[in-house]
Protein backbone atom coordinates (compact mmCIF):
# COMPACT_ATOMS: atom_id res chain seq x y z
CA UNK A 1 0.00 0.00 0.00
CA UNK A 2 1.35 3.05 -0.60
CA UNK A 3 0.97 6.65 0.77
CA UNK A 4 -2.27 8.03 -0.78
CA UNK A 5 -3.89 4.67 -0.81
CA UNK A 6 -3.80 5.15 2.30
CA UNK A 7 -4.72 8.62 2.76
CA UNK A 8 -7.53 7.74 0.75
CA UNK A 9 -8.46 4.92 3.29
CA UNK A 10 -8.58 7.80 6.35
CA UNK A 11 -11.08 10.20 3.92
CA UNK A 12 -13.83 7.38 3.22
CA UNK A 13 -13.71 5.98 6.68
CA UNK A 14 -13.31 9.20 8.51
CA UNK A 15 -10.27 7.50 10.78
CA UNK A 16 -7.19 7.22 11.08
CA UNK A 17 -7.60 4.66 13.71
CA UNK A 18 -5.30 1.53 14.07
CA UNK A 19 -6.17 -0.95 16.66
CA UNK A 20 -3.53 -3.13 18.73
CA UNK A 21 -4.15 -6.35 18.91
CA UNK A 22 -2.44 -7.11 21.82
CA UNK A 23 -4.15 -10.13 22.37
CA UNK A 24 -3.37 -11.61 25.54
CA UNK A 25 -4.17 -15.45 26.16
CA UNK A 26 -4.70 -14.62 29.87
CA UNK A 27 -6.92 -11.70 29.26
CA UNK A 28 -9.06 -12.37 26.57
CA UNK A 29 -12.66 -13.97 26.94
CA UNK A 30 -12.44 -17.29 28.63
CA UNK A 31 -14.98 -18.93 25.95
CA UNK A 32 -12.66 -18.78 23.63
CA UNK A 33 -9.86 -20.60 24.82
CA UNK A 34 -11.61 -24.28 23.76
CA UNK A 35 -10.85 -23.08 20.36
CA UNK A 36 -7.48 -24.68 18.33
CA UNK A 37 -6.52 -20.79 18.36
CA UNK A 38 -7.62 -18.97 20.66
CA UNK A 39 -5.42 -15.33 19.37
CA UNK A 40 -6.69 -16.03 16.43
CA UNK A 41 -10.62 -16.25 17.13
CA UNK A 42 -10.10 -13.69 19.21
CA UNK A 43 -8.67 -11.05 16.47
CA UNK A 44 -10.78 -12.22 13.99
CA UNK A 45 -13.71 -11.41 16.05
CA UNK A 46 -12.56 -7.94 16.79
CA UNK A 47 -11.89 -7.25 13.24
CA UNK A 48 -14.92 -8.41 12.46
CA UNK A 49 -16.57 -5.87 14.69
CA UNK A 50 -14.48 -3.14 13.99
CA UNK A 51 -12.96 -2.96 10.33
CA UNK A 52 -15.23 0.25 9.07
CA UNK A 53 -14.24 2.15 11.73
CA UNK A 54 -10.39 1.60 11.34
CA UNK A 55 -7.42 1.80 8.86
CA UNK A 56 -4.78 -0.07 10.43
CA UNK A 57 -4.45 -3.24 12.52
CA UNK A 58 -1.37 -3.69 14.51
CA UNK A 59 -0.86 -7.00 16.40
CA UNK A 60 2.43 -6.93 18.85
CA UNK A 61 4.34 -10.08 17.71
CA UNK A 62 5.25 -10.22 21.77
CA UNK A 63 1.61 -11.68 22.63
CA UNK A 64 2.11 -14.46 20.03
CA UNK A 65 5.59 -15.47 20.72
CA UNK A 66 4.97 -15.80 24.26
CA UNK A 67 2.70 -19.05 22.78
CA UNK A 68 5.47 -20.76 20.36
CA UNK A 69 4.15 -21.93 17.37
CA UNK A 70 0.66 -22.15 18.25
CA UNK A 71 0.99 -18.03 18.76
CA UNK A 72 2.64 -17.64 15.75
CA UNK A 73 0.26 -19.83 13.76
CA UNK A 74 -2.62 -17.28 14.98
CA UNK A 75 -0.67 -14.63 14.07
CA UNK A 76 -0.43 -16.10 10.73
CA UNK A 77 -4.23 -16.70 10.52
CA UNK A 78 -4.74 -13.32 11.54
CA UNK A 79 -2.68 -11.51 8.75
CA UNK A 80 -4.79 -13.88 6.22
CA UNK A 81 -7.67 -13.51 7.36
CA UNK A 82 -7.56 -9.44 7.26
CA UNK A 83 -5.46 -9.48 3.94
CA UNK A 84 -8.21 -12.44 2.18
CA UNK A 85 -11.37 -9.91 3.75
CA UNK A 86 -10.52 -6.93 4.02
CA UNK A 87 -7.65 -5.58 1.24
CA UNK A 88 -8.28 -2.20 1.93
CA UNK A 89 -6.83 -2.61 5.63
CA UNK A 90 -3.17 -1.60 6.28
CA UNK A 91 -0.86 -4.31 8.89
CA UNK A 92 1.31 -3.68 11.03
CA UNK A 93 3.82 -6.45 12.32
CA UNK A 94 4.81 -4.50 15.83
CA UNK A 95 8.06 -6.56 16.04
CA UNK A 96 10.51 -3.26 16.61
CA UNK A 97 13.17 -5.52 14.91
CA UNK A 98 16.93 -4.32 13.91
CA UNK A 99 19.45 -6.33 13.46
CA UNK A 100 22.82 -6.52 11.18
CA UNK A 101 22.37 -5.88 7.28
CA UNK A 102 22.20 -10.10 6.50
CA UNK A 103 19.94 -10.45 9.40
CA UNK A 104 17.41 -7.62 8.77
CA UNK A 105 17.07 -9.15 5.27
CA UNK A 106 15.42 -12.24 6.27
CA UNK A 107 13.24 -10.15 9.14
CA UNK A 108 12.12 -8.50 5.90
CA UNK A 109 11.68 -11.76 4.65
CA UNK A 110 9.86 -13.14 7.10
CA UNK A 111 7.44 -9.81 7.79
CA UNK A 112 6.38 -8.98 3.90
CA UNK A 113 7.05 -12.46 1.87
CA UNK A 114 6.12 -14.99 4.04
CA UNK A 115 3.60 -13.36 6.01
CA UNK A 116 1.83 -10.49 4.06
CA UNK A 117 2.00 -7.60 6.70
CA UNK A 118 2.38 -3.81 4.90
CA UNK A 119 4.73 -2.50 7.81
CA UNK A 120 7.34 -4.02 10.46
CA UNK A 121 8.11 -1.43 13.28
CA UNK A 122 11.96 -1.04 13.65
CA UNK A 123 14.31 0.05 16.21
CA UNK A 124 16.98 2.63 15.23
CA UNK A 125 20.15 1.72 17.60
CA UNK A 126 21.99 0.24 14.84
CA UNK A 127 21.58 2.50 12.17
CA UNK A 128 21.37 2.55 8.18
CA UNK A 129 21.86 -1.16 7.25
CA UNK A 130 19.57 -2.59 10.03
CA UNK A 131 17.09 -0.36 8.76
CA UNK A 132 17.61 -0.13 4.70
CA UNK A 133 16.52 -3.68 3.98
CA UNK A 134 13.09 -3.33 5.32
CA UNK A 135 12.85 -0.43 2.84
CA UNK A 136 13.49 -2.71 -0.57
CA UNK A 137 9.83 -3.91 -0.76
CA UNK A 138 7.63 -1.68 -2.91
CA UNK A 139 4.63 -0.80 -1.29
CA UNK A 140 5.83 -2.01 1.92
CA UNK A 141 6.90 0.41 4.97
CA UNK A 142 8.92 0.43 7.59
CA UNK A 143 7.92 2.49 10.82
CA UNK A 144 11.31 3.42 12.72
CA UNK A 145 11.10 4.29 16.90
CA UNK A 146 11.44 7.45 17.00
CA UNK A 147 10.55 9.06 20.34
CA UNK A 148 8.82 6.28 22.26
CA UNK A 149 5.83 6.51 24.72
CA UNK A 150 7.38 4.73 27.93
CA UNK A 151 9.08 6.08 30.93
CA UNK A 152 12.20 4.68 29.47
CA UNK A 153 12.49 7.30 26.44
CA UNK A 154 14.01 9.47 29.10
CA UNK A 155 17.25 7.26 29.26
CA UNK A 156 18.58 8.09 26.02
CA UNK A 157 16.15 9.31 23.89
CA UNK A 158 15.97 12.92 25.37
CA UNK A 159 20.15 12.88 25.69
CA UNK A 160 21.04 15.96 24.25
CA UNK A 161 23.63 15.41 21.60
CA UNK A 162 26.51 17.57 19.34
CA UNK A 163 27.09 20.46 22.15
CA UNK A 164 23.73 20.30 23.48
CA UNK A 165 22.18 21.87 20.25
CA UNK A 166 19.28 19.03 20.36
CA UNK A 167 17.95 15.90 21.54
CA UNK A 168 18.94 11.93 20.29
CA UNK A 169 15.43 11.39 18.98
CA UNK A 170 15.49 14.60 16.88
CA UNK A 171 18.44 13.07 15.78
CA UNK A 172 17.49 10.03 14.77
CA UNK A 173 14.36 11.22 12.72
CA UNK A 174 16.70 13.69 10.70
CA UNK A 175 19.03 10.63 10.04
CA UNK A 176 16.50 8.16 9.22
CA UNK A 177 14.81 10.80 6.99
CA UNK A 178 17.06 10.30 4.30
CA UNK A 179 17.13 6.63 4.33
CA UNK A 180 13.60 6.35 2.72
CA UNK A 181 11.00 8.42 1.79
CA UNK A 182 7.15 9.17 2.52
CA UNK A 183 5.51 6.33 0.68
CA UNK A 184 7.96 3.78 2.50
CA UNK A 185 8.80 5.41 6.18
CA UNK A 186 7.12 6.30 9.10
CA UNK A 187 8.16 7.34 12.65
CA UNK A 188 6.31 5.89 15.78
CA UNK A 189 5.85 8.93 18.32
CA UNK A 190 4.73 8.42 21.51
CA UNK A 191 1.69 9.92 22.48
CA UNK A 192 2.74 10.69 25.59
CA UNK A 193 4.67 13.62 25.19
CA UNK A 194 1.91 15.88 22.79
CA UNK A 195 4.79 18.89 22.92
CA UNK A 196 7.46 17.29 20.72
CA UNK A 197 4.84 16.42 17.99
CA UNK A 198 5.46 20.29 16.76
CA UNK A 199 9.26 19.80 16.88
CA UNK A 200 8.53 16.69 15.05
CA UNK A 201 6.35 17.65 12.34
CA UNK A 202 9.37 20.29 11.45
CA UNK A 203 11.69 17.64 10.67
CA UNK A 204 9.23 15.30 9.09
CA UNK A 205 6.69 17.66 7.89
CA UNK A 206 5.24 14.97 5.03
CA UNK A 207 5.83 11.92 6.65
CA UNK A 208 2.95 9.55 8.42
CA UNK A 209 3.50 9.22 12.21
CA UNK A 210 2.14 6.16 13.89
CA UNK A 211 1.42 7.62 17.77
CA UNK A 212 0.73 5.01 20.23
CA UNK A 213 -0.41 5.31 23.64
CA UNK A 214 -3.53 6.74 23.55
CA UNK A 215 -6.34 5.04 25.94
CA UNK A 216 -4.25 2.96 28.49
CA UNK A 217 -1.03 4.63 27.95
CA UNK A 218 -2.55 7.97 28.46
CA UNK A 219 -2.32 10.12 25.38
CA UNK A 220 -4.52 12.96 24.74
CA UNK A 221 -5.84 12.51 21.65
CA UNK A 222 -6.83 15.71 20.62
CA UNK A 223 -3.36 17.56 20.99
CA UNK A 224 -1.91 14.50 18.82
CA UNK A 225 -3.96 15.53 16.17
CA UNK A 226 -4.11 19.03 15.53
CA UNK A 227 -0.29 18.71 15.71
CA UNK A 228 0.09 15.59 14.19
CA UNK A 229 -2.03 15.53 10.96
CA UNK A 230 -0.89 16.46 8.04
CA UNK A 231 -2.46 17.72 4.39
CA UNK A 232 -1.95 13.87 3.36
CA UNK A 233 -3.50 12.78 7.01
CA UNK A 234 -0.25 11.53 8.00
CA UNK A 235 -1.00 10.15 11.36
CA UNK A 236 -2.05 7.00 12.51
CA UNK A 237 -3.04 6.38 16.27
CA UNK A 238 -3.31 3.44 17.73
CA UNK A 239 -5.18 2.21 20.57
CA UNK A 240 -5.11 -1.31 22.06
CA UNK A 241 -6.56 -2.36 25.04
CA UNK A 242 -8.98 0.41 25.80
CA UNK A 243 -10.78 -1.24 22.80
CA UNK A 244 -9.75 -4.80 22.36
CA UNK A 245 -10.70 -5.52 26.65
CA UNK A 246 -13.59 -3.05 26.56
CA UNK A 247 -15.08 -5.98 27.80
CA UNK A 248 -14.85 -9.50 28.75
CA UNK A 249 -17.82 -11.09 28.09
CA UNK A 250 -19.30 -13.06 25.38
CA UNK A 251 -20.34 -9.46 23.49
CA UNK A 252 -16.48 -8.15 23.66
CA UNK A 253 -16.76 -7.69 20.40
CA UNK A 254 -19.93 -5.26 20.78
CA UNK A 255 -18.04 -3.31 23.22
CA UNK A 256 -15.11 -3.18 21.32
CA UNK A 257 -16.95 -1.87 18.50
CA UNK A 258 -18.41 0.84 20.41
CA UNK A 259 -15.52 1.61 21.75
CA UNK A 260 -13.68 2.35 18.44
CA UNK A 261 -16.89 3.86 17.37
CA UNK A 262 -15.90 6.36 20.13
CA UNK A 263 -12.83 6.85 18.89
CA UNK A 264 -13.47 7.51 15.60
CA UNK A 265 -16.23 9.91 15.98
CA UNK A 266 -14.19 12.05 17.65
CA UNK A 267 -11.13 11.56 14.57
CA UNK A 268 -13.89 12.40 12.54
CA UNK A 269 -14.08 16.31 14.44
CA UNK A 270 -10.08 16.58 14.05
CA UNK A 271 -9.92 15.33 10.17
CA UNK A 272 -12.95 18.13 9.83
CA UNK A 273 -11.43 20.98 11.59
CA UNK A 274 -8.35 20.21 9.73
CA UNK A 275 -9.98 20.39 6.20
CA UNK A 276 -9.03 16.80 5.11
CA UNK A 277 -13.09 15.58 5.20
CA UNK B 1 23.62 -20.17 34.56
CA UNK B 2 25.36 -17.89 37.04
CA UNK B 3 28.29 -15.92 36.25
CA UNK B 4 30.54 -18.21 38.04
CA UNK B 5 29.47 -21.92 36.44
CA UNK B 6 29.82 -19.84 33.47
CA UNK B 7 33.44 -18.93 34.12
CA UNK B 8 34.02 -22.99 35.08
CA UNK B 9 33.35 -23.79 31.94
CA UNK B 10 35.31 -21.64 30.35
CA UNK B 11 38.25 -22.76 32.66
CA UNK B 12 37.27 -26.56 32.20
CA UNK B 13 37.05 -26.49 28.30
CA UNK B 14 39.61 -24.07 27.60
CA UNK B 15 37.49 -22.19 25.77
CA UNK B 16 35.22 -18.53 25.70
CA UNK B 17 33.58 -19.70 22.22
CA UNK B 18 30.14 -18.65 21.38
CA UNK B 19 28.72 -20.75 17.99
CA UNK B 20 26.11 -18.57 16.37
CA UNK B 21 23.83 -20.94 14.94
CA UNK B 22 22.52 -18.07 11.71
CA UNK B 23 21.36 -21.73 10.43
CA UNK B 24 20.04 -20.32 6.92
CA UNK B 25 17.78 -22.90 4.93
CA UNK B 26 19.11 -21.57 1.82
CA UNK B 27 22.80 -22.11 2.92
CA UNK B 28 22.84 -25.83 4.66
CA UNK B 29 23.92 -28.49 3.05
CA UNK B 30 20.63 -30.32 0.89
CA UNK B 31 20.56 -33.47 1.89
CA UNK B 32 18.86 -32.02 5.10
CA UNK B 33 16.42 -30.67 3.24
CA UNK B 34 14.35 -34.12 3.29
CA UNK B 35 14.00 -33.96 7.26
CA UNK B 36 10.70 -32.67 8.70
CA UNK B 37 12.85 -29.96 10.29
CA UNK B 38 15.74 -29.54 8.36
CA UNK B 39 17.47 -26.25 10.77
CA UNK B 40 17.31 -28.79 13.87
CA UNK B 41 18.56 -31.41 12.00
CA UNK B 42 21.65 -28.90 10.79
CA UNK B 43 21.74 -27.32 14.57
CA UNK B 44 21.91 -31.04 15.95
CA UNK B 45 25.06 -31.82 13.89
CA UNK B 46 27.03 -28.89 14.76
CA UNK B 47 25.87 -29.16 18.39
CA UNK B 48 27.15 -32.69 18.57
CA UNK B 49 30.49 -32.09 16.72
CA UNK B 50 31.22 -28.87 19.06
CA UNK B 51 29.64 -28.85 21.97
CA UNK B 52 33.32 -29.85 23.48
CA UNK B 53 34.55 -26.93 22.19
CA UNK B 54 32.30 -24.02 22.60
CA UNK B 55 30.55 -22.66 26.10
CA UNK B 56 27.87 -21.39 24.04
CA UNK B 57 25.50 -21.78 21.47
CA UNK B 58 23.76 -18.66 19.95
CA UNK B 59 20.20 -19.02 17.12
CA UNK B 60 19.84 -15.54 15.64
CA UNK B 61 16.20 -15.63 15.31
CA UNK B 62 15.96 -14.49 12.17
CA UNK B 63 16.47 -17.09 10.44
CA UNK B 64 14.17 -19.03 12.09
CA UNK B 65 11.65 -16.15 11.89
CA UNK B 66 11.81 -16.52 8.71
CA UNK B 67 10.65 -19.76 8.06
CA UNK B 68 7.39 -18.76 10.16
CA UNK B 69 5.62 -21.93 12.37
CA UNK B 70 8.18 -24.62 11.14
CA UNK B 71 11.51 -22.46 11.99
CA UNK B 72 9.97 -21.34 15.25
CA UNK B 73 9.83 -25.20 15.97
CA UNK B 74 13.12 -26.25 14.77
CA UNK B 75 14.22 -23.45 17.39
CA UNK B 76 11.75 -25.17 20.51
CA UNK B 77 14.00 -28.54 19.71
CA UNK B 78 17.18 -27.02 19.42
CA UNK B 79 16.97 -25.42 22.31
CA UNK B 80 15.26 -28.68 23.97
CA UNK B 81 18.05 -30.75 22.74
CA UNK B 82 21.06 -28.85 23.83
CA UNK B 83 19.47 -28.27 27.07
CA UNK B 84 18.53 -32.34 27.42
CA UNK B 85 22.56 -33.29 25.98
CA UNK B 86 24.33 -30.77 26.95
CA UNK B 87 22.98 -28.92 30.53
CA UNK B 88 26.66 -27.08 30.87
CA UNK B 89 26.05 -24.83 27.85
CA UNK B 90 24.56 -21.71 27.98
CA UNK B 91 21.95 -20.57 25.57
CA UNK B 92 21.65 -17.25 23.70
CA UNK B 93 18.60 -16.26 22.06
CA UNK B 94 20.05 -13.43 19.49
CA UNK B 95 16.30 -11.69 19.38
CA UNK B 96 17.49 -7.78 20.00
CA UNK B 97 13.86 -7.51 21.52
CA UNK B 98 12.85 -4.71 23.36
CA UNK B 99 9.37 -2.42 24.03
CA UNK B 100 7.51 -0.93 26.58
CA UNK B 101 7.15 -3.08 30.22
CA UNK B 102 4.40 -5.10 29.56
CA UNK B 103 5.40 -6.26 26.33
CA UNK B 104 8.93 -6.80 27.39
CA UNK B 105 7.97 -9.23 30.14
CA UNK B 106 5.76 -11.11 27.22
CA UNK B 107 9.05 -11.65 25.46
CA UNK B 108 11.13 -12.67 28.86
CA UNK B 109 8.36 -15.30 29.55
CA UNK B 110 8.41 -16.49 26.14
CA UNK B 111 12.86 -16.88 26.29
CA UNK B 112 12.87 -17.93 29.83
CA UNK B 113 9.64 -19.76 30.31
CA UNK B 114 7.85 -21.28 27.06
CA UNK B 115 11.79 -21.70 26.20
CA UNK B 116 14.60 -22.52 28.02
CA UNK B 117 17.25 -19.79 27.03
CA UNK B 118 19.85 -18.71 29.54
CA UNK B 119 19.87 -15.43 28.02
CA UNK B 120 18.20 -12.76 24.96
CA UNK B 121 19.71 -10.18 23.44
CA UNK B 122 17.91 -6.76 23.81
CA UNK B 123 18.21 -3.13 22.05
CA UNK B 124 19.15 -0.29 24.37
CA UNK B 125 17.07 2.57 22.51
CA UNK B 126 13.53 2.36 24.86
CA UNK B 127 15.58 2.64 27.91
CA UNK B 128 15.55 0.53 31.80
CA UNK B 129 11.67 -0.13 31.73
CA UNK B 130 11.83 -1.95 28.08
CA UNK B 131 15.17 -3.76 29.58
CA UNK B 132 14.38 -4.69 33.62
CA UNK B 133 11.87 -6.77 32.56
CA UNK B 134 14.13 -9.26 31.33
CA UNK B 135 16.36 -8.90 34.49
CA UNK B 136 13.38 -10.53 36.71
CA UNK B 137 14.14 -14.02 36.28
CA UNK B 138 16.83 -16.06 39.04
CA UNK B 139 20.20 -17.12 36.74
CA UNK B 140 18.88 -15.38 33.39
CA UNK B 141 20.83 -12.93 31.72
CA UNK B 142 20.02 -9.69 29.48
CA UNK B 143 22.81 -9.15 26.76
CA UNK B 144 22.44 -5.68 25.75
CA UNK B 145 23.09 -4.12 22.60
CA UNK B 146 26.15 -1.65 23.50
CA UNK B 147 28.32 -1.10 20.31
CA UNK B 148 27.81 -3.28 17.37
CA UNK B 149 29.50 -4.56 14.98
CA UNK B 150 28.25 -3.27 11.51
CA UNK B 151 28.69 0.15 9.42
CA UNK B 152 25.69 1.81 10.83
CA UNK B 153 26.76 1.51 14.74
CA UNK B 154 28.25 4.81 13.55
CA UNK B 155 24.62 6.33 12.91
CA UNK B 156 23.82 6.67 16.31
CA UNK B 157 26.33 4.78 19.16
CA UNK B 158 28.70 6.93 17.80
CA UNK B 159 27.22 10.85 18.13
CA UNK B 160 28.85 12.83 20.84
CA UNK B 161 26.48 13.35 23.95
CA UNK B 162 26.65 15.87 26.63
CA UNK B 163 28.60 18.15 25.42
CA UNK B 164 30.94 16.11 23.36
CA UNK B 165 32.31 14.73 26.44
CA UNK B 166 31.59 10.88 25.39
CA UNK B 167 29.87 8.83 22.86
CA UNK B 168 26.10 7.59 23.08
CA UNK B 169 27.22 3.88 23.24
CA UNK B 170 29.38 4.54 26.53
CA UNK B 171 26.00 6.34 28.04
CA UNK B 172 24.27 3.34 26.98
CA UNK B 173 27.20 1.16 29.39
CA UNK B 174 27.20 3.31 31.97
CA UNK B 175 23.86 4.05 32.74
CA UNK B 176 22.53 0.01 31.86
CA UNK B 177 25.48 -1.09 34.43
CA UNK B 178 22.57 0.29 37.25
CA UNK B 179 19.87 -1.74 36.02
CA UNK B 180 21.61 -5.30 36.37
CA UNK B 181 24.81 -6.49 37.98
CA UNK B 182 27.15 -8.81 36.79
CA UNK B 183 25.27 -12.05 37.19
CA UNK B 184 22.59 -11.24 34.64
CA UNK B 185 24.06 -8.30 32.61
CA UNK B 186 25.91 -8.48 29.46
CA UNK B 187 26.60 -6.38 27.22
CA UNK B 188 27.59 -7.09 23.14
CA UNK B 189 30.62 -5.71 21.72
CA UNK B 190 31.53 -5.23 18.48
CA UNK B 191 34.83 -6.68 17.29
CA UNK B 192 35.24 -4.92 14.34
CA UNK B 193 36.31 -2.20 17.12
CA UNK B 194 38.69 -3.46 19.38
CA UNK B 195 39.84 0.64 20.00
CA UNK B 196 36.71 0.67 21.91
CA UNK B 197 37.26 -2.46 24.31
CA UNK B 198 39.64 -0.64 26.63
CA UNK B 199 37.35 1.99 27.00
CA UNK B 200 34.32 -0.18 28.27
CA UNK B 201 36.59 -2.08 29.83
CA UNK B 202 37.17 0.81 32.20
CA UNK B 203 33.07 0.81 32.30
CA UNK B 204 32.48 -2.58 33.13
CA UNK B 205 35.65 -3.95 34.33
CA UNK B 206 33.64 -6.92 35.62
CA UNK B 207 30.84 -7.91 33.30
CA UNK B 208 30.75 -10.57 30.63
CA UNK B 209 31.17 -9.03 26.98
CA UNK B 210 29.74 -10.89 24.43
CA UNK B 211 31.66 -10.21 21.24
CA UNK B 212 29.85 -10.80 17.90
CA UNK B 213 31.73 -10.36 14.60
CA UNK B 214 35.46 -12.53 14.16
CA UNK B 215 35.08 -14.45 11.14
CA UNK B 216 32.96 -13.58 8.58
CA UNK B 217 32.74 -9.87 9.96
CA UNK B 218 36.25 -9.48 9.98
CA UNK B 219 37.20 -8.97 14.00
CA UNK B 220 40.71 -9.55 15.14
CA UNK B 221 40.83 -12.23 18.14
CA UNK B 222 43.78 -11.56 19.95
CA UNK B 223 43.16 -7.65 19.93
CA UNK B 224 39.63 -8.65 21.58
CA UNK B 225 40.72 -11.30 23.78
CA UNK B 226 43.71 -9.27 25.74
CA UNK B 227 41.67 -6.24 25.62
CA UNK B 228 38.86 -7.90 27.17
CA UNK B 229 39.34 -10.66 29.06
CA UNK B 230 39.43 -9.98 32.95
CA UNK B 231 39.97 -12.11 36.14
CA UNK B 232 36.60 -13.93 36.21
CA UNK B 233 36.93 -14.80 32.40
CA UNK B 234 34.62 -12.21 31.49
CA UNK B 235 34.40 -12.88 27.21
CA UNK B 236 32.44 -14.88 25.18
CA UNK B 237 33.69 -14.56 21.45
CA UNK B 238 31.04 -15.42 18.80
CA UNK B 239 31.62 -17.01 15.39
CA UNK B 240 28.76 -18.03 13.22
CA UNK B 241 29.45 -18.54 9.05
CA UNK B 242 32.81 -19.45 9.73
CA UNK B 243 32.30 -22.60 11.40
CA UNK B 244 28.04 -23.71 10.73
CA UNK B 245 29.44 -23.12 6.62
CA UNK B 246 33.00 -24.38 6.83
CA UNK B 247 32.06 -27.15 4.59
CA UNK B 248 28.69 -27.62 2.47
CA UNK B 249 28.90 -31.45 2.12
CA UNK B 250 27.57 -34.35 4.24
CA UNK B 251 30.85 -33.55 5.97
CA UNK B 252 29.90 -30.03 6.92
CA UNK B 253 29.54 -31.30 10.91
CA UNK B 254 33.41 -32.32 10.83
CA UNK B 255 34.47 -29.29 8.82
CA UNK B 256 32.73 -27.39 11.64
CA UNK B 257 34.52 -29.18 14.20
CA UNK B 258 38.14 -28.44 12.65
CA UNK B 259 37.15 -24.64 12.59
CA UNK B 260 35.92 -24.46 16.38
CA UNK B 261 38.80 -26.62 17.09
CA UNK B 262 41.36 -23.71 15.69
CA UNK B 263 39.30 -20.91 17.51
CA UNK B 264 39.33 -22.65 20.72
CA UNK B 265 43.21 -23.77 20.68
CA UNK B 266 43.70 -19.82 19.94
CA UNK B 267 41.71 -18.93 23.13
CA UNK B 268 43.44 -21.23 24.98
CA UNK B 269 46.34 -19.42 24.48
CA UNK B 270 44.69 -16.21 25.62
CA UNK B 271 43.34 -17.67 28.55
CA UNK B 272 47.14 -19.07 29.47
CA UNK B 273 48.54 -15.62 28.99
CA UNK B 274 45.76 -13.83 30.54
CA UNK B 275 46.67 -16.76 33.07
CA UNK B 276 43.37 -17.82 33.47
CA UNK B 277 44.44 -21.27 32.76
Amino acid sequence: MNARQLFNQIREKGSYLCIGLDSDYNRIPKFLLDAEYPLFEFNKLIVKATADLAVAYKPNLAFYESLGTAGWMSLELTVNFIRSNYPELFIVADAKRGDIGNTSRLYASAFYNHMDFDAVTVAPYMGRDSVTPFLQYNEKWVILLGLTSNEGAEDFQLLKINGKKHYLFEQVFQTAAEWGNTDNLMFVVGATRPEWMKKIRKIVPDHFLLVPGIGAQGGNLEDISMHGLNKQGGLLVNSSRAIIYADITNKFDVAARDKAAEIKAEMETYLKKKKIL
